[in-house]
């Protein structure tokens, strides 16, 4: 049964895998009359691009979002946005070692013990390239959501065990996220973090972190009781991408350990006096700033030896080499942004249904 | 827009609100044949009533669930099940005091600004009263889980910084859990958990903490890619539970600081090696335990002095006293074993209708 | 997998069986602050009641639709309305001679093979009964559609053959719906079904008919391109009343035997000259009426002996007799008007999500 | 809110316009290991190419259905399956004097209503361009159904008033279906059907039809009670082709005529004596063949000078000249055959996920 529909009122489905034709995703129920054009979906998807860290592939990788439906003279006609992105006649060669091998830490078993067979071209549908076209998706969700001045930014928290500071109390700690590859808004952090990717790099391991997201002019209102309330459908969108393993709400994991008397944010006629709950009550935002903590796990395709087996349960040893990544960070946090996007575009339109 | 159904094969709808004449849930999708009766429905309601340990109130609740439909002589028919539970006459009286104040922590202030008005009395839709519906639905889902001998317990992990110890290093620690009324493993915690609590009872605060949930019989092959693997689903089950701040699968947030060589589980002809995928990979189960735990904030209603504002604007102060929990914890465990028991469900007959 | 749900942003589910607890509906997605009590809902379910005219048993039933939740002083919430309706201690007895047998005409057959198992009591879930549900639902639907001035009107234009006339042609005929039990707008075909009826009782037999349902004030602009057109989902909608073996849009059957020059309606800057599209060109309300009519089957339990087998594939014949209503047709035309209600309501909210 | 979606097992959903770059559809939840290439998909797109009877334009078009994902040696993966057809560089040049007029009978008039805005290039979306991905997907879902032996046939029965005859009587009608261009299994209302068509298009207009389709195959117990009974389902599907404006299941709008005793299908052991019930009781299908009608209306671009306004709401006359078909009829009989596909196969894995 299909999972690869996400929203209800601003609905994406995406379609493709790694070593197929194309990669892509539909957009349906986007409002009309919303100025969008390929520059503007290609900028995000930029941001997606390899290379731009020590800690991915130096592979080039040209992917051009191409608008194949929905756009009429530079604006959305209300009707399905198809945008594709067509693969490079990528050298599934590579994979052909591991055709018959489970890589540890991928989805290879899974998807055979789910399907009965999977396509072992660099990890078909379970392959990061399926988020091509989510970012696409968030990018027509960023320009319906920009007409009302909400903006999401993830930027990287810690990496390799480095942790940035002192960022939530500088002020505009947001602007600065672009000024070095790491997406880090602490510099001394990004410069400690490329270190440690370059150790680990020589290490032929791979290493995790911690991004953080922030939603600002988010109005109150938006998220709907008592499933899809905004946190869970925002805990979905994040954990549904392939290396996050784990997300927090505001004070997340913090707020285990707290009391209410230092949990509750005060009531100030201005507005909320700190952000414990991370923008969201009773799962309906309230005003406030999203904050969200995604978990991201190491890379698992490592050139250090593993343990595993083969499709007829024979143990082996595997090696994943080649230009693997050695973190999804930074190359993940646009993902995340758009994950967040598509929570918010959805429940914008969501909320349009019920006023008057 | 409705955010009230939760599945897609097995689908759960909830209904009702805290001081209404009842609530309640539809289960529909659930697959004829299944034993059912109220006693079954109710040994799982009963694990959700106070007064099981001292971090809940002394309050007389009970809870009666009835099957209105879809069980003929025993049996499932393969129709809507709905179960209800009708509210005792409440007093919301109560809650009047605060009928035109904004209780800090709660949906109160969100529930206005969504909708232009609220139901004031006792939380509404916004309630944890709403989670009876849940657990109720979840004892059918239950039921058709245990024909599959997938089981599904959730305990105590920390409890107002009182953390567990040795736990998953214990042989049968699951069978260990109903022991003591915190539900937690570790007889030892057990006992600092309930001085944490009187302490924290004097001083007219509340606490948060950690519930771990294990899903063990879980058959590889669950879950779909790629908006509904099966971790992204169960965090949206998960963090739609009014208090849960956070959820981690596996290693979780520990998974940020690893190496790919140390967070990958080593393949073996019987099995993995360990765990710290949480029993998923690429969003589909491998056949291991799953594992999860959520942040459980503290409970928002404490009778200490807090700052809000009226629905004028006005600065206010609020002191929420009456027979509140002191923590969420244990009596939200079960509604914990509910969400996954829903999202196991609805995958294990999603897993059906493509296989032949 | 669940059939049970209808309506995306405006959604009802209907739960309950003939003869269960109850019978009931819930109703996801209605606005907040639409004015809803009792009463309103009990006038609709009214017209549902047996005994109005010849055609229907005179068997006393005391529907009483009970709101459990998501109203609070006399308005919607924006939270789930259940509403109920107990069922009688109805007497399955009657029906204890065709547990074993399939009634000709009814789901006794079909149930069985879907769910190896069917609940013989009066139909169980296949029963008219159910759309008590889809009245009470329809009735929160019209309280919402009022506020825009839409109304929707099902007259029956023919019944065991005998056909209403010059309706159409009438100004203000459905005005004059309610003023003969057969509501018929042409008094004199009332009388002839009247006569028509009570030969057919006398036979033992059941006739069908043909119902017409006009939907007035109905904006331009409803309906969603492709698959949930307005006249698409108005079909499946009106399809799903048991009885219903066609439906037409506008010309209908006719538009096959006309020409495009006949069929086409002008367009005037006053509006269309002609509305042989039934209001509704390329699945999109047009802004006039909308007109559909219906085929209703006759009843299928007659007490004239059939011709059968039993549960175990042996030759029976079968007479159902007891107190059947001799044609769906009156009681029938507010469950069309719920429907369209329901469909209405929906994409009401829906075409709300993509304006501003 | 999104439109383009349908079925909720098998679930497809299309994309495209007329004049944009292509059209396409996406079907996911299909199941693994389905045989399936593009010369199997083609096969069914060429029943839908223009020009193969007088009734349609000797325009060529080559649609060429190409498998963009999902698919691997041959072997359906499970995954999402895009299949695009890429639009030609259609000459838009010739709806630019429309651009300002809305074209009676067409979607112009309410698309504007509707989105504020329209794609005039052809009709946009509401093209039957937008049916070649239906076509495509309804050709996926054949696939599937081939392997349980289901078969769909859908011919012509009446066109421009001129009727098949005695053609349910003839043993194996459906083989003779493909023996002229009409697809009519009455040769020799193939023959009056090919003067009328010429008389028609002498006369610059055009003319509707009856297409019947029959599902042979199919097994019993398909379809969800209540809002999704496989004939509601039906009805929704064949209603959502853009000419059709009636739909009929089994006896249809003859059994508003019939009495219970000659409209019940008496049931034999070896299965039902008739089928006016078209081989669906209650909603789910009796193992009978399936058997419906619908109405198709004359296609509404005639060259006849046709009254009508323009977007400034002044009155105008036009003539909508070009290579229009006569009829919808005989290319629109592939796509009722799809929708019918794509029901079934939605169904047939909605009810494997309930039985084990």
């Amino acid at each position: 049964m299909p999972g690869s529909i996400f929203g209800k009122a601003f609905q994406v489905s995406t379609w493709g895998e790694s070593h197929g034709r194309g990669v892509g995703a539909v957009i349906d129920g986007c409002p009309p009359r919303i100025p969008l054009d390929e520059r503007y979906i290609q900028a995000m998807m930029d941001k997606r691009k390899p290379g731009q860290s020590a800690a991915s592939t130096t592979r080039k990788e040209e992917d051009r979002a191409v608008i194949m439906s929905g756009v009429f003279e530079g604006m959305t006609t209300g009707t399905p946005i198809m945008i594709m992105i067509k693969n490079k006649d990528a050298k599934s060669d590579s994979y052909k070692p591991f055709a018959n091998l489970y890589r540890p830490g991928h989805g290879d078993f899974t998807y055979q013990k789910k399907y009965g067979v999977r396509d072992w071209r660099g990890g078909g549908r379970a392959s990061a390239r399926e988020t091509a076209g989510r970012v696409a998706a968030g990018a027509v969700a960023k320009a319906v959501l920009e007409m009302e001045k909400i903006k999401v930014t993830a930027y990287t928290l810690e990496l390799g065990g480095v942790r940035a500071k002192g960022i939530r109390a500088k002020k505009n700690h947001l602007d600065s996220v672009y000024e070095n590859p790491y997406l880090c808004p602490d510099p001394d952090a990004a410069v400690a973090m490329d270190k440690r990717v370059c150790e680990i790099r020589q290490q032929g391991d791979s290493i995790g972190g911690i991004v953080e997201i922030i939603a600002s002019g988010v109005p109150a209102g938006l998220g709907d009781p008592v499933f899809d309330k905004l946190d869970a459908e925002l805990a979905r969108g994040l954990m549904s991408i392939g290396a996050v393993k784990g997300v927090e709400i505001g004070a997340g994991f913090e707020a285990a350990v707290k009391t209410g008397s230092t949990n509750n944010d005060p009531v100030l006629p201005e507005g909320f006096a700190s952000n414990h709950a991370g923008g969201i009550l009773a799962g309906i935002s309230n005003g406030d700033d999203l904050v969200m903590r995604v978990a991201v796990k190491p890379i698992p395709s490592i050139s250090i030896e593993q343990t595993t087996i083969d499709i007829n349960n024979q143990p082996e040893t595997i090696r994943v080499g080649g230009r693997h990544d050695i973190s999804a960070i930074p190359r993940i946090n646009v993902v995340c942004e758009a994950m967040v996007y598509l929570v918010l575009a959805d429940h914008l339109l969501r909320q349009r249904s019920i006023q008057k």
